[in-house]
């Protein structure tokens, strides 16, 4: 099979990696010349491009990893193999969907899809086949979608060391992700930017601090996009932490000891069984 | 110098770990026979006792890594040796203080500190002298403090590979610490209730909920009295922090990217700098 990964980077050029020995003709297309020499130099991909054109034109399976903008520009800009599938790594669904079935070729199938598996780093040389180690894999179903097409992709990306693939609509996955993934971004950006600098505080943190703070440190022309294209499941997200927050203001401001440990018990087994 | 760790748990087995090949004369008080023979075995204490007081009465310096109300039992069921040092790991400490200096030798001098190191797992077996690697301490100051015995643990606690020893007083800990510490861990214990529960959660998660809720699993009893000793503080730091949740609602309800951006860019600023 022909697979070309379009953009380099923490996600695309995981892909590359992890698809190193599966016997697939595997090419890169990214802007930049020194990460399409290094994914070469590494065995990763047969040969890059910066024009893709060509290659896609030929591709089986298509795997652009661009922010969500790019990959619209990308799919309008280019012409698929007929028959041949395409998949993406983009964090919204709905809207993005919508947008993209408006301009792809009905003889190309559309596989949406998210790796739930990045790093805060970016860049290829923080590619790693490991970033999708244990990791979870979301694809979306829709109703012009294929039945084989979906089944493919599922067994595809099994082989790729993700440890779990589900399947939903994509309002399910923009209701949930909502949750596991713009509501945490959401927290880390306002817990750091409530630091009223009185001290300096990086002296006074633990990893508690460090590990709530980490994705603080994020693209603002793609969270924005990714939280405006979703922003009534965020807000209902946001909504219900906020009463389950104000449960431990309560505890506090009653002095009650019972309330506190009744939510931390509730949260420790949670978080015990969170994986299980 | 004879050293003893009380409660050789995660805090205070790294503590003997740390202070292995130093010099001192490092003996461990636990209830847990298996723990102390672990401890004598890996050559980090001389001896263990579960009974201490005879060692407690021959030591220079004792470091009691206990939770703190049996901190308090500790201090008023010994004798401490005239003129010896002895410290603690206790998450608050204006409440604290106040109560450990009630029932303390006047002829021993208290030097309450704070390591900013822990793990989410407990006990001897996840101790370790990386655990104080690259940490924070916080010394705790107050007016019945002699300045000599403050700057020994300065210097102590700087050989223990922690990067940096902080001193300041009961108070300016606790108000730092509500927002370091127990701001961190409300918002993960309510990010984690706050679940539905209506999909698999366990399955469309990716690294940044897993980091916002790892600290939601902690101890009921500990973490109700820390909070609860700390409830003005920790309410001012949760305040602070839901102003700057309603900025990004504000974003999302008024569909402005604008607002977004700057709060994605400031974030990201103070991210990059926090431990600058």
């Amino acid at each position: 099979m022909i697979i070309t990964v379009v953009g380099l980077g923490v996600v695309g050029g995981s892909f590359v990696k992890a698809l190193k020995g599966h016997g697939h003709q595997v090419y890169g297309i990214d802007i930049d010349e020194n990460t399409l020499k290094r994914a070469e130099d590494e065995g990763c991909i047969i040969k890059g491009y910066q024009d893709g054109r060509e290659i896609i034109s030929k591709s089986d399976l298509t795997i652009i990893c661009l922010y969500p903008s790019l990959v619209l520009d990308f799919i309008k800009n280019n012409q698929f193999k007929k028959g041949s599938i395409i998949t993406d790594a983009v964090g919204i669904k709905s809207y993005f969907l919508q947008e993209a079935m408006n301009i792809i070729d009905p003889d190309v199938e559309f596989v949406s899809g998210h790796p739930m598996a990045g790093r805060e780093k970016k860049g290829f040389e923080y590619a790693s086949k490991d970033v999708f180690k244990n990791a979870n894999y979301i694809l979306i179903e829709h109703p012009v979608n294929k039945k084989e097409c979906i089944e493919f992709m599922e067994k595809f990306v099994g082989t790729l060391g993700f440890k779990s693939v589900k399947i939903m609509s994509p309002q399910a996955h923009d209701e949930i992700i909502s949750f596991t993934s713009q509501l945490p971004h959401a927290i880390a950006v306002a817990l750091i930017n409530s630091d009223n600098e009185k001290y300096d505080t990086g002296k006074y943190i633990g990893d508690s601090y460090r590990d709530l703070t980490r994705i603080a440190n994020i693209n603002e022309a793609l969270w924005s996009e990714l939280f405006l294209r979703n922003r009534e499941n965020l807000l209902k997200s946001i909504e219900a932490f906020e009463l389950q927050l104000d449960l431990i203001k309560q505890g506090l401001v009653e002095n009650d000891e019972q309330i506190l440990k009744k939510l931390f018990i509730n949260s420790s087994k949670r978080r015990e069984n969170l994986e299980k």
